[in-house]
């Protein structure tokens, strides 16, 4: 495919993304086809000779799209929202073009600078503490990470890294097998400290933990997956209150900022605690500012040595959103949750389960394990909408997360009149 | 922005991509900019009111463009390639579009059969071992990853939890740190059995290696992150002999085989030992064919929980080239880089310090290192083309790699005039 053929079929991309996007509300939300549907539909081995542009975007309808979930419909309830915008998808678009590998900050400045001042920008309206900001001459910064998880490992390799060293300092007679034996890391059900949990969107209290990791001198790496996004509204920044007590920080602006996975963000409060645990320096990476002191090289912040443009997706998104159309992303999901709870509520057959504070409503209906399993499954059969389940104690309870960039009232109105049909459907079921 | 600005957006940007892709020869390759440079050019927090896209166009002209290094200029012969193509930048639009999270099958079924059957297809153009497929029923089997790092750890982790179990089945008195201090991971220089070094492309002999393995009952990890594209071709294929006695092997179609970052393809020959390190199943993420057999979870098998369909790149790109179009682009690549060996060799002021096999060439003047790192910065403060350089034992090298997708002779002509000029400046300045 030489240019002036990917400018054609560039511009059919676009359409057809935007088309796609336009009409996913008519798609069914969950698919229908059962494991191993794929296979036999295309070819056990690769063509010798091209295929043509048109035999493949024939078969993303044909072949892809019949066992596609469809994430961005609003009637996906599923999981967490995972973000979707267009401006990341013209950021994007660009980062596939410019396609550099910023390992270090000679393999494209643009890259490693625009990632720390774009961590600075979102610290800033998280209203972070100075302590995890780079600015010009900060101790700290942020980088961006492929997934919470990945942010976890790392702070957790950082923090033993950084024990190890003082306890060899302490007691240089120490074994290394007697030192991985005093080791101890501390976790809540959910792993690390977290704000929004996974389950049900519950919160660690970090002014109860802080204190006391701080007087330990314990690493403390508090996780905000989802719920970060909504700490930059002023009425629920009071949910990260004693972050200031922590190493690391980390939220993905990837599930509920509008930035296209993968962009998990996170920061330090001193980054020689990172470079000190994943210094990698071939002298195929050297490059003449390196011990400078002025210049990032982000391949010491995490485990991949290659890393994408992903900085021009937060810049696309900040610059085209605004803080305030930010804000208001957030708001309205919050308050369709609310809507959603009320909606609950007001019957009696229901019960809601924990606290609403952001995007999550987990609810149930009065009653069994039993009545509730099979609830779900007349949901999930019906494909209408798409919810999962989780766990409180020992009681099934359904999620209903607000997910979709284009979910309005309408959708959830409609949603919860199917979610009472289906109830009262299983409630007869049960009687008879 | 709404869909209908995304629709006209959308195709100046890809109007900008293709711009970009056609005048990058015009650019030069390597920017003049100083630590810090884009700080002052942009604001310190971001806009509360939403930027227009125009000015976010501008700014890339302006702001990023200068501090980019530009990876896919045909001038660009540093590190080793990244890739880059039309069909995969396609398919990484309508893959940011679906922006499904397929960490489950049911999370969207497509994303995970269509990258098993992706797999397999590569796994059959590498010939690779049966063993390593997983076709309908086989026991091995591929996935994504997003660097060769990340299939390292994976690895690691993987032979670090079977040898575990193995023990702790072997001797139940054995304490944790008993058993931490008996397990050993054996590396060479590069880390693990490697095919293509990044230092110079020099490969280990795993028809030594691993019957060792086998025999002691050892993991065997292999690792061809740059070479691995090249075994497509069958003249190249006997590098790989020997990979029938690994559990897994990895390389990245992302360097070599015109799959756009980030794709790096891990086959093992036992599913079940990542799983069985990995397995993670909170009730969210429970569904009802999950115990069947029949489907695969891929989060049971990397590091992070999310993850993008990077399969539909790898499909694009195969279907769009066919197998010859890619063994045409590696053989091209291989050709282009003996032409440069051809010149070196002709001069009888350089030496070639390592046999040439695929696309890097490690040369130098013949003489002290501190000459060749006088060249080499002279290279690339003229910024004409742009190198990186390696040691190889004590002697300092300069790699000179095909990188770009449209490099061609005239440009390795070039390239090799204008590194004779420097050399004759070099060698003058030290005669005087």
């Amino acid at each position: 495919m030489n240019t002036s053929e990917f400018r054609r079929r560039g511009k059919e991309m676009v359409d057809y993304v935007a088309n796609y996007m336009e009409g996913i509300e008519g798609r069914q939300v969950y698919p229908d086809v059962e494991p191993g549907y794929l296979r036999p539909l295309i070819p056990a081995a690769a063509p010798e000779e091209p295929d043509t542009f048109e035999d493949i975007i024939n078969d993303v309808e044909k072949i892809i799209m019949p066992g596609v979930t469809h994430w961005h419909s609003p009637y996906f309830f599923a999981y967490f929202p995972t973000a979707s915008s267009y401006p990341a998808m013209l950021a994007d678009m660009l980062c596939g073009a410019i396609g550099c590998i910023g390992f270090s900050w000679a393999a494209s400045p643009a890259c490693t600078e625009l990632e720390t001042v774009m961590m600075d920008w979102l610290g800033k309206m998280l209203e972070l503490p100075k302590s995890f900001l780079a600015e010009k001459a900060g101790e700290g910064g942020g980088v961006i990470q492929g997934s919470a998880s990945e942010a976890t490992l790392v702070a957790l390799l950082a923090a033993r890294t950084k024990v190890i060293h003082r306890l060899q300092a302490a007691s240089p007679e120490l074994t290394q097998a007697a030192i991985m034996e005093k080791l101890v890391a501390y976790s809540s059900d959910q792993v690390v400290a977290t704000l929004g949990t996974t389950t049900c969107c519950s919160f660690d209290n970090l002014l109860e933990v802080g204190p006391i990791c701080n007087k330990e001198d314990m690493w403390l790496h508090v996780d905000a997956a989802y719920a970060g996004s909504a700490f930059i509204c002023p009425e629920f920044r009071h949910l990260l209150n004693g972050v200031e007590f922590a190493d690391s920080f980390n939220f993905n602006p990837h599930k509920w900022l509008l930035v296209n996975f993968d962009c998990s963000a996170m920061w330090v409060k001193k980054r020689t605690d990172l470079t000190g645990a994943f210094r990698l320096d071939p002298t195929y990476l050297k490059h003449s500012h390196q011990d400078s002191g002025l210049i990032t090289d982000y391949r010491h912040w995490q485990i991949p040595l290659g890393r994408r443009f992903r900085s021009l997706k937060m810049w696309f998104v900040f610059r085209m959103y605004g803080v305030k159309g930010l804000q208001a992303y957030i708001r309205k999901h919050v308050q369709l949750s609310h809507e959603f709870e009320s909606l609950v509520r007001q019957d009696p057959r229901f019960e809601i389960c924990v606290e609403v504070t952001l995007g999550l409503v987990c609810f149930r209906l009065k009653g069994s394990n039993k009545v509730n399993e099979a609830l779900l499954q007349r949901i999930n059969s019906a494909k209408k909408i798409h919810l999962v389940p989780c766990h409180l104690r020992d009681k099934f309870v359904l999620r209903f997360a607000i997910c979709s960039r284009t979910v309005e009232s309408a959708h959830v109105q409609r949603a919860w009149e199917h979610i009472k049909e289906l109830a009262a459907d299983v409630l007869r079921a049960e009687r008879e």
